[in-house]
């Protein structure tokens, strides 16, 4: 398929890379910048633009895979005298209707990933969610998505938007905790390194054990010496979420 | 060595096989229910005792695997009549000089691991801090916590209680994100497992990139409208789990 992408961040340059890959043409990618817009469009062949007046309307399908708060704005003028194509989205919390009375033909193509520039990734098992207006147009979504994913699944706007805040917790929750770790051992001149293999088999046991059944540590026995202990090793929001962790794990442990 | 395992956890349980393992003679497994005794014991090739008067005398090694708020009342009753042996805890947070006085001979053996009687580990995976009263006894734990880890390290009461409040951050509140996350999707009925990928690259990422560095999500980006509506599916503890954490990232993204 022909292909516009429209932003040049994390996602926009996986997935434009993954598509690039599975044969498609990408015949240009947008950015505000052009230095965002050429570092990508190098990668997938395609010309680099900053202006979406300089988009063409020849493309079969426009991806916007920009941050969720610009969409609503840019969708309008990005619709607008290529009513016959085929307009999708990248946001796990965004609902399809964004697109409505903006477009005919519109979907959502959210992978549920962390995207980092520095990392390669596998995108063909990344999961892919998809929505569209119509089975028809599901039908293509689902082509295009499958071109790059071997794990694609059919969800509503409304199971999206939990998917996506479960993903807040599961993925920038879960490093947050690893960010609070490295601060802790930092100031004691501790490498980071030593906490890897803990990390690991926090993120593995969860394979084969429920989150609850795999809880280990001072809160869940409710330690109560060690929790005041650790608190007061601690000051200002870490502390607070220290306390707050503790509580809740204890909560959900008497459930 | 003729070790002694005063608990049967499971922390006692994976280190205890790991010592069998090594070749180490095992003589009996203590704890106060016969039961959790005898299931160790079994695996150990040990006798299982429930009292402290039945633990023989004759052990080089008595290693304490047991609940921290236990330790000090256990270990003035266990060292006494037994002047000879060395003496251990396994616990992240409890000082060394808790043996001071009690015994002469005496040392720390801290594997730091989330384990589940569940889970096999490969024990020689699992970094050991250690430490001990007299360079002398350092030698022999060091001996013992070499013949069951490859990454044995020394380190001192005040590190490691550092160490073991990372170790929490890192492990138990990154798990408890997990099962905050679980929470979000079986209200959903949506399968837990379709978080894996994301759970996995999450803690992969760490591998390569500092957490800071790793961040991505709304929080980071600060996109208000996002964080003002996921905040709004939530209530109780998880709503305030979630403005606390997205305020904490948002915080450690401008220093």
């Amino acid at each position: 398929m022909k292909i516009i992408l429209i932003g040049a961040g994390r996602l926009a340059t996986h997935l434009g890379t993954a598509l690039n890959s599975a044969g498609h043409d990408i015949l240009q990618v947008y950015s505000r910048t052009m230095a965002s817009a050429e570092t990508l469009a190098q990668q997938v062949n395609a010309e680099a633009v900053t202006t979406l007046d300089d988009v063409v309307t020849t493309a079969d399908v426009y991806i916007c895979a920009v941050t969720d708060a610009v969409l609503p704005t840019l969708i309008p003028t990005l619709c607008k005298g290529r009513e016959d194509a085929l307009f999708l989205h990248t946001a796990g919390s965004m609902p399809l209707d964004v697109f409505q009375d903006k477009a005919r033909h519109y979907g959502v193509l959210y992978p549920m990933q962390t995207f980092s520039k520095e990392r390669q990734l596998d995108f063909s098992e990344i999961p892919v969610f998809i929505e569209a207006d119509c089975a028809e147009t599901l039908t293509v979504v689902s082509s295009l998505a499958n071109s790059v994913s071997r794990h694609v699944m059919s969800l509503s706007s409304e199971a999206r938007r939990h998917l996506h805040l479960s993903a807040v917790f599961a993925c920038n929750f879960a490093n947050h905790c690893y960010a609070l770790a490295a601060d802790v051992l930092a100031a004691h001149d501790i490498p980071f390194e030593t906490l890897l293999p803990l990390i690991d088999e926090t993120a593995s046991k969860v394979h084969e054990l429920s989150p609850r059944e795999a809880q280990t540590g001072p809160a869940v026995r409710y330690d109560e010496n060690v929790i005041r202990r650790q608190a007061g090793m601690l000051d200002g929001l870490s502390k607070e979420i220290y306390e707050l962790m503790s509580k809740s794990i204890h909560e959900h442990s008497n459930q």
